[in-house]
């Protein structure tokens, strides 16, 4: 496997074509934090499986013409080379693209939607990097949330876009009669998978096993807090009584699966402390992500990954407890830090 | 031209009493950017006649009122007399003084609160200016939107202050069969001269032309950005299919004027790249003003300018991809941004 | 009392359980910014009175368990223990249990929210303390809040936990028809006692006199503001025409009454200057708690002391206006800066 990363490193060097491939694959596996083409490619085959099995293809497509209109912008606006290389101005643009077609009606109005939200989310990722130096954090998806939520909100604006997929708005209410089932070991399982493929906004247990792949490509520690944050988070969740059908479908545990891989496995040196400082961080996500997904409600917006990163910010900020990341063993944090 | 501003200058340095009125109507004149007491005074007689022609004399005065007491509060705190005397302290007042007797019915508390909002306002400026210091970027119009959002949220728990102008809160649903018409030549011609008059909250035809030869008399760039910027925004509201009376009236298109003119003729150095990256901003603005519109609706206050802050910020935190507007050209983008 | 005082010192500095204790009660003071183990014990004998004569003794067990909870948290954490020693990781836990209690039905996982909130309420205090350096001002209860917030908000969520006394979720309107009574001076004095007692979320004026009294045994200037606070935050709230109940309830005089020591007693040299500075930030903070408590209404969740949090950070944000406080003589707010 080395040696054909090596091969295609040499490649990507000497062709204009195959680099901007490599870009736009390192790119999707930065969603994740892993800065390399191969974890972008089974990440790229879990979206196209997930998009497929909806009988959404058009997410998809979506997702890769966003990426590369993203990659495209960062160039012109003269980016920086190393983070442009290692998909840092990419990954946001992938995300923008899923969740536009995922949450609005097709028309020719949201291809314009794509491709304008895919170029703005590099300009909001070049902001956010330099918004967050005083601290030394990362844009996690930062850009992606404030990007998309200014678009969708705007279509309730707008009698040219229409929401296919949106919240209905409400005023708060506690949640009454809604189903908490027992939770068998097969909804255990439905449970992790979709939150793992929930990340890329997908509900298919085969594309949580692709991208669960690909993290381990790349590192064996990401595969593994992924997999620990979203059984962790599966449990919590249904133990504080959500909804069943949310906790199965994934949709309370995606953003606690980043937490875990962020905290866990890229931006803290891993020990035992840090292990159950992220398992902590972990469980916060699940509450943050109820919370948001209720402060939400009045605006008919969903929450995306802003629980993610609302609690990994809190989680990163007190960065003297612990050991930063060896800028030696992952390149990812540290090009993400700078 | 240049003698008599001369003149004027050469007597504000011998009379506090001209200086205070210069520093006034350069106050006025910051609204739009504009370090000049000519502008100040052209934008002065766009406030009056907007206001007259509206029957609401009140919101004139109220205007004229704050921008006193906020400089005289500006005076009183010991604040930076370089940017005193470029206007810097009063703009945010002057807006805030328009914005609550618009916003709410005419009685004593009313005064009480121009009062206290326009002093309020320059300390949340002097604030603002401090907490941004680290990014080397403008407060812009922060100051004013902050405070008035807490004076007219107050209202609603007040019964000594009414709404008169303010929306009524709802939750948000998809704007149901609102009417879009055909744009003809004059809605259009009518849609750029009230986007321009609604910076200081007129819809009127000839506080917008008084508006551009403000502008012009300091700046050939501010105005031609802010009747492209109008322009575009007025199209790019038709077209993403929004009310039309919205558009019409200006109310989508006042926040995307100031973009223009910050992004294209204030903070960048001009040139054809920087020409498309304010209209790309213009436009997002258009979609920022639409969707804090609706994230607004359950809290049932205005957006005033924030979707040209929110928005102008963003663009303006990548600083290194474009060179800087020279300081010696442009005094006022350096007076905001030290 | 000195002598009491460096007696206690003595014992713990000798003893790792006294100064345990020392710390835990310093941690209650400091809620109120008194960094004084006797303060600390009049403020814990008030939140016992009031949770007893409210008949929820439940809500002081929780106080003292958070603040334990969060001291520990603070200790595995390697916190500095300088502003350990100062109660400075503790404050934002007493009022998290406190708040939990008070909002919620009590049940075993109101009990793991408790312990939960506690240590989440360290870390975000950690993150707070470095997120605002480059401004050199204190967190105040951001983390208190922060953590409540997103606690309190996910019980809409979930069904383990229900609200007990939060508030109806609404659309924001007009406040209709409610009473503004005569303000004799039995409401005046109840309203005033209450708003200090409110910053432990009580309604005694009993509790009210302790706090005053534990203020007042380590400082005079800090129990005066309070007093002072508390006095024009009533008067102010009636003559703007608030709902009566909430006047002479203290639930829109404890924010400013914070405001009131922060800015007048706390954080800026004691002068003329400043305690006009102080009045107008205690009267705008009675404007943002009426704008916040509007503001939350859709979300179905209290204000808490965000009022307060947002105001002072405004006000303190202009610090060349002001001389600090000495460090010679006010170590709490030396502490909280650093």
């Amino acid at each position: 496997m080395i040696k054909i990363l090596a091969k295609w490193e040499s490649l990507s060097a000497s062709s204009g074509i195959v680099r901007f491939l490599d870009i736009n694959l390192r790119s999707i596996g930065q969603v994740m934090f892993q800065d390399n083409p191969l974890t972008g490619l089974l990440f790229l085959a879990a979206i196209a499986w997930g998009s497929y099995a909806a009988g959404v293809p058009r997410v998809a497509i979506a997702g890769v013409l966003a990426v590369v209109v993203a990659n495209v912008t960062a160039q012109w606006l003269n980016a920086d080379q190393a983070s442009l290389h290692a998909g840092l101005y990419g990954y946001n643009g992938v995300l923008v693209g899923l969740a536009l077609t995922t949450f609005l009606s097709p028309n020719a109005l949201m291809w314009v939607y794509v491709v304008l939200g895919a170029s703005v989310s590099v300009i909001a990722m070049l902001g956010t990097v330099n918004a967050l130096k005083p601290w030394g954090v990362s844009s996690l998806t930062f850009p992606f949330v404030l990007t998309t939520w200014l678009l969708l909100l705007a279509t309730y604006g707008f009698s040219g876009l229409t929401g296919a997929a949106l919240p209905a708005g409400d005023v708060v209410t506690a949640f009454q009669r809604y189903e908490v089932n027992p939770l068998e070991l097969i909804d255990l399982v439905q449970g992790v998978l979709q939150s793992i493929s929930q990340v890329f906004l997908k509900a298919s247990g085969v594309a949580g096993l692709l991208l669960l792949a690909g993290l381990a490509v790349n590192s064996w520690a990401a595969a593994a807090f992924a997999l620990a944050g979203a059984i962790l988070a599966v449990l919590a969740a249904h133990l504080f009584g959500a909804e069943s059908e949310l906790v199965t479908g994934g949709l309370l545990g995606f953003s606690p699966v980043l937490t875990a891989i962020a905290l866990g496995a890229v931006f803290y040196r891993p020990s035992w402390r840090v292990a159950i400082y992220a398992m902590l961080g972990t469980l916060v996500t699940v509450i943050a992500q109820a919370a948001l997904n209720v402060a939400l409600t009045p605006l008919a917006i969903p929450a995306l990954t802003a629980p993610f990163v609302l609690i990994t910010w809190i989680f990163l900020l007190p960065r003297q407890c612990f050991e930063p990341a060896s800028t030696a063993t992952d390149d990812a944090a540290t090009a993400r830090t700078t």
